[in-house]
């Protein structure tokens, strides 16, 4: 099997990110749009980031964990990154 | 004393990222711009990363902790995120 290219490995690693984004999201009950609104990321792009569409940036993913009650190397490492 | 603006703890922690980079970086005894080309991030990017004074990206985080022979969740556990 050739070698996986990066771009499928980077896809796979905001994949997961966004999963377990979701994931967290769900357990403490907040909708999408509360998240969005707790991190002061816009709701649209709070999707596109759920999906694994962006690669996010770090002051993101601080602000997302701090709605989340969690902190950001816990939702990486938990992500496997 | 004034809440301190949402602007300085994002400039604070992009700070303490670069200074975990730059800290684990001089630990494997790489040089800033051996650490550029390992991770496939242009120099003078790295240099500003290290400096915090880039937003800087999930999968840059992934490829330098890579780069550095460790975890990124780990990069940012030790710099207080």
């Amino acid at each position: 099997m050739a070698r996986v290219s990066g771009k499928t490995d980077a896809d796979r690693q905001l994949r997961q990110l966004g999963e377990e984004i979701r994931v967290r999201r769900k357990s403490v009950g907040l909708s999408q749009e509360a998240l969005a609104a707790d991190a002061g990321i816009d709701r649209s792009h709070m999707g596109k980031i759920e999906r694994g569409e962006r690669n996010v940036t770090l002051l993101n993913v601080i602000k997302i964990a701090a709605a989340l009650q969690c902190k950001a190397s816990e939702i990486l490492a938990e992500a496997g990154m």
